[in-house]
């Protein structure tokens, strides 16, 4: 259970991180969408940050595999399978691993839920590299959004480490930008400091934390429902459910909470005959529905749970306390792999809402 | 669509502010849980701020009627009905608003959404009113709760119109003591402080906002699933769903972004001969699963939008730009009322996803 | 669990027979639908059948309410709830049947599932006057489908007590006004005879079977999904869900397992510039969704096991056999109370499938 | 839309006919199943009819492999991803049938909803060779039934081309054994005659229907829910969702509509301590819902559309009509893949209600 999100436009994933293959199941896409495989290829590619070889030192590009659902380049209106066959993985520093859970891991859930069959190598299902069939959706439902409703998602990080940007002035396409840079940051200077933290924390054995941001262009009024599936809500849900996700605030968040009534509605006003928002501080949303605005949230991020320092925790078999150090493959940051996960959830849950709210047929004309 | 919450524990909501009733279905309740009615009438009572007349000031015990799946005191396992009659509303100075949204409200978004059919008298549909069936279903997910696996949940206001308590000491049982006071709060001195503050607000017409916290006893563990239905995630849906929430973050949250990993992660230890987290910096809750630990949230909520002041908004039955100024009931702030529904929606989601996993059979045995 | 029913236009019911109410809950109505009060009275009322006092001695109007979703004569966009209050129903004769299970009728399966905590009075949740909830979500349905595009849902008997019609030859027209008559079939002498058989069987204090069939207009194309969900496979799950309901069969059903290839399938002709089905034996769908033929399908409906001969069953508290006989008022054969709930929940299944097909907006234009 | 089926147990299909591969993602299978790939591997081979070389000249075995979800021969708790490879198809003759719907095929359905997008080559997504996904997913199924309930699911065929068996006193064991013949049916005359029809079939290029049977061993009471979610609506929708199937009918099915309810109620009786009913004429559930008895239907399935007979379509692009004869590989009759694929539907509608009514817990202990 779990694994199925959504209710028109669906996706269901599979896969453990040591196991043959991570894959992803699209039920509900439209017909005559046209699907690049090279795009699928260039989202999966912004995993990687070869820029930056702390990140991901090998570098490799996926290798993926469409099974099913297209046709000639274009959707046929059934489900598309994509895998992405996972490389040979190096289990054997696990071994020493097993029934140890590793603190901030998911180890001690799963075993806590699953018992003794649970897949501990390399986080198993829980592994960061689940995020991978997170992408490949993303990107389908991006060339939905975009081919269907002319709506675009971007994301950055705000702050890494503790380094944030400084520029609050940034565009949408400033944005899209960032992703040229080795982190994908408005402000240079703070991809540089921030680069300086994540090199320094890996010489510590450490990691750090994150916030990224998800902002769309301007999205059609009417998505999201009444009272319990507001759109917020299922973004909320959505994006909370990435593995390192502990905070999500929408427009001005928490800083809403300590304005007045007066300080924080967004005025309404007339922009090229449409009512509009003069600013929009709420991130996009009224009564949990879209309303012709962008939509705009942050993300906290906590930090990798693997570090290469001793921390305690709990030999299961024993059932007596001990001491691991973690030796395997780790990120110093989960953040700017994390983001873009939130990225493609965020295209996912509008392409669902925009089908829900029958602003997209169920085929594309071309 | 949008009215129906949960897989297996089913809240499905109607009701407009000023029709003639709020209401809800509650579909896949246990048999065998004992139903007090004057429970739900007490939950509904935390509702009034009896002692706080600047929040409700004709403070009214609400009339509601179970007309359906309860016999004898117990719940039969079928749907559960009830029924709050709305009172005579007062709907005239609304009239004035038709076609005028108000800023910071639904009703541009029900404009945009659902043209001339939305009802905007008194919020119609995303009334805070609407809360009230969700305390209803709150009632009863909490009896089944602590009936069938002896959870407790309880929620606090931690900031209220910029006055924050000053304690982080407090336990679970303070907690539920609180609301024995004017305001929710585990701190006097930040009552009296707040209260102040809400009265000089009233005075100036203007609106607060606020951050409360909801927390549980030791959860079981195994509720959550991996992937998409994190606990977290499903939460975070659940209070995201709010009409004010506009923030929400699970443990230490943003804070943890700004950590490092050996700052961060949760020790695990042996305690009582079971695996368990020496801190809980993380909420509760690993790879989206409960681990016997509370569960601990905050949520950030957004001032009142409805002021007494002059706003700019939209006649948009003439296209042009107009002032409003609002002139019926408010609420000076609807974190109060609000910090109750995520206390609620949190009982109704903790329900659910003890009976995804197993842990609650359908008959409660007595 | 259970009592919800649908993706989109999702009808959720509530109410045991002998409890305060009846209810039903709408939600996913697009706004701008005319709703007509004496329409749903009117569908109420066809459940009457005050011509034949043998199937309904009392003939008394239902009382109903909306409590939402409707403003001014037309839908709002959000929940439709609507109550039926049960008159004060006499459960003396109940009493001697508590914990002793009549054939035929649910009363065991729910003390299997729920224990001691059923509602057995009348039938409780099982009674047949569950439907009633069907018939008013059939009403708002049947409005959505002629509205938004312009479909018509009709039912009527073939066969009853052994009597089956003796024409084939009715059109939709001549089956809408078959419900004028005592009984709801397309021929008089069938009329005639099938109700000769009811006086009788009712003398003997037995009961009958029969055989529905459900028809509509042309439906457009496009309604049904691929594979799982099915037009016909969720109509299927629509009309077996109601009590008597025994067996369902599309177009010619059983006798096309009896034909061959080249005398079964339909074949394709050009009318009118589209493309037709020159005969319609598969009863109006191909792979699971329409194009745009009528649907049509028989139901079999088993006889009212409430009988007022003497029948053995198992006392549950004394776990010894034991004999009863039924005393309270009874249907001499549910068929026509039965089928048009198949009727009603056609429409619901139309509704559904036509929004999920997007071929409805959230909007009704007028 | 319309690939997903379940609620918890979720079963999730994609896949064309000469496309890549065919697969199946199950999610919510609980932990700790054993999983012998053999069986998974007979299942598939029982599809295959060696003995039959008019159903399956090739008789070549499936080549499939697991993907996730499963580890050390046992579930994890995650999803299972099966894929069965296609072999190489011959889609040459599909060319002259582009845009010429087959009579009695889903490719008229496919145009009118998706246009030109869809692919007609052997079917497409509505191949017969979708079950194969179907039949991978009851073997799992099957595994959880027989390792969490004891419960076991067999299927027969009881009529095949107007040969009907002569037996109605088999047992659960007969049915399963007669996959050992060539055709699955338990009277050895009754074989003999079908396959001389079906040779006879063929060689005139036609194609007959029959009709088949499945049932159960006892099945703990308390599966299926009240009103919509009955186990006998669930079990409809299943089973008419696959291609073939035009009817289906309970118990003694269409023949309870003409009998009396003296004659139709099975009385209930007490055996080795436990109520139970004297005979089991309504199929194994009262109310919907499962109360200890096998479960048992019938399914009506049409004749093959493909034949070597000429036929009536329309040329869509030309939109005129014209005659097509299909001269591709076609299977005489579908019934004995199809009953297969009811019985594996059977097993899967069977595991979700077992786990929705909490029967099934998340971890099989071993």
């Amino acid at each position: 259970m779990g694994s199925v999100f959504g209710r028109v436009f669906r996706v269901v994933t599979f896969g453990e991180s040591h196991g043959p293959a991570i894959g992803v199941v699209i039920d509900g896409v439209p017909a005559g969408v046209a699907i690049d495989e090279s795009f699928i290829g260039r989202e999966l590619g912004r995993r990687r940050f070869c820029q930056l070889p702390i990140l991901n030192p090998r570098c490799e590009d996926e290798e993926f595999q469409i099974l099913s659902g297209v046709k000639d380049g274009f959707t046929e209106g059934t489900p598309i399978a994509v895998i992405v066959w996972n490389r040979r993985a190096i289990s054997d520093y696990y071994n020493e691993l097993w029934m140890k859970p590793r603190p901030g891991h998911a180890d001690l859930a799963y075993y806590l839920k699953f018992g003794r069959f649970y897949d501990h190598r390399g986080g198993g299902r829980a592994s960061g590299r689940e995020t991978v069939a997170r992408i490949v959706a993303g990107a389908i439902a991006k060339a939905v959004l975009k081919q269907a409703i002319n709506v675009e998602v971007a994301s950055h990080l705000i702050e890494l480490g503790g380094v944030a940007i400084s520029r609050e002035d940034y565009t949408f396409e400033d944005v899209v930008r960032s992703w040229e840079k080795p982190l994908p940051m408005v402000d240079d200077e703070a991809v540089r400091r921030a680069v300086d933290v994540l090199v320094n924390t890996v010489k510590e054995g450490d990691s750090v934390g994150g916030i990224g941001e998800v902002l769309t262009t301007e999205v059609p009024p009417g998505l999201g429902e009444p009272v319990f599936d507001k759109l917020r809500a299922d973004l909320a849900k959505a994006v909370m459910s990435i593995g390192s996700a502990v905070g999500i605030e929408f427009g001005l968040g928490f800083r809403l909470a300590r304005m007045r009534g007066s300080e924080a509605n967004d005025q309404i006003v007339l922009r090229n005959g449409r009512p509009r928002l003069e600013t929009n501080r709420i991130g996009g949303t009224l009564g949990g529905m879209s309303i012709g605005e962008p939509i705009r949230f942050r993300v906290a991020f906590k930090p990798t749970p693997s570090i290469r320092k001793p921390q305690r925790t709990v030999d299961l078999e024993k059932m007596m306390e001990t001491t691991i150090t973690f030796r395997g493959r780790y990120d110093v940051s989960t953040a700017p792999k994390a983001i873009l996960a939130a990225e493609a959830m965020t295209a996912i849950v509008l392409v669902d809402h925009a089908m829900r709210a029958g602003l997209i047929p169920r085929v594309i004309k071309r």
